[in-house]
């Protein structure tokens, strides 16, 4: 998606039930450089800590934002928007169609206890990954994957506080026997 | 990866604090129709029947297991282990390396709290998926998707219970416009 801002919103988070998971979507977005990863349901500053300063010393440009009211929010969005659910059609055919529009930025939306059927009409694309119930963080981390690379995920800010170039803890019997020298 | 048969091992679990996540490791192994779900820690019955019961009536073909000694099981593996930690090599060249071997089976091993230093030097393979601290959910994604690709995870057993096809709750505004029909 050449240029395209890509958004997520995490849906109707609840602090004690979900903190771990809510972080686990956060931080998979960060994974992709999104620019703003939202969230509704309970306010929860440490979630947001959480989150941005692994973002801002690993160098991830995301910005957490919560939502007061997320379903207008996704009415109004001034891009396309995307729901994740797996009553959605196959995530290839509606990448293809995305990569057909000339977007500017796109929304990414992951539920959520109890996504309302509303939602459903409300968004330009219900989008499954994959015929079957799984993971938020899974479903987010293909669709994202598969619409954006794989460079981006090795491609961090290089001023970042803390980087990685691989074997900082040893290599494997395979890749030794291959020559690969420890960093 | 032509035939090979594909496990997971997840490290450590903590049954109060990761059953979510640990139901979602499990279910995501489940979506790429891996063949045994290994798991280390606490014995869990509960994330047992919760993977289990999804798995059989969606038509995954994922057994559960429990494993008390997870270190010696992984020195002792008869296939390729491949431990994904942010401190390996890109999960890209590691594939290509998988795919260069004849393989019969793949031992992919997540985190886990701590895992212990040995661990690095035991597997065949350390890989990363992404120099960033995500997400075991996410890390495990991407690597069997970009491992077995998106077929697998639209087409389960065409007997089981549950299935899908797509549009169940209906379709989204540009999806309307191209005339998809709701099933």
């Amino acid at each position: 998606m050449n240029g395209a801002k890509i958004d997520v919103l995490r849906l109707g988070h609840r602090i004690e039930r979900d903190k771990r998971l809510s972080t686990h979507v956060g931080l998979s977005s960060a994974l992709f450089n999104v620019e703003n990863w939202y969230y509704s349901g309970e306010h929860d500053e440490h979630l947001e800590e959480s989150i941005s300063s692994v973002a801002k010393r690993w160098g991830a440009p995301t910005k957490v934002v919560f939502l007061e009211s997320p379903y207008k929010f996704i009415r109004h969005y001034s891009g396309t928007t995307v729901h994740l659910t797996m009553y959605g059609a196959p995530h290839k055919e509606v990448i293809t169609e995305l990569r057909e529009e000339n977007l500017n930025r796109v929304l990414i939306i992951v539920g959520g206890p109890k996504v309302p059927g509303h939602v459903y009409g409300d968004v330009d694309y219900n989008c499954a990954v994959g015929y079957f119930p799984h993971s938020e963080v899974s479903a987010l981390a293909i669709f994202l994957y598969e619409l954006l690379g794989d460079e981006i995920i090795y491609a961090k800010d290089p001023n970042a506080e803390m980087k990685l170039q691989g074997g900082e803890k040893g290599w494997g019997k395979k890749q030794k026997r291959r020559g690969l020298k420890s960093n």
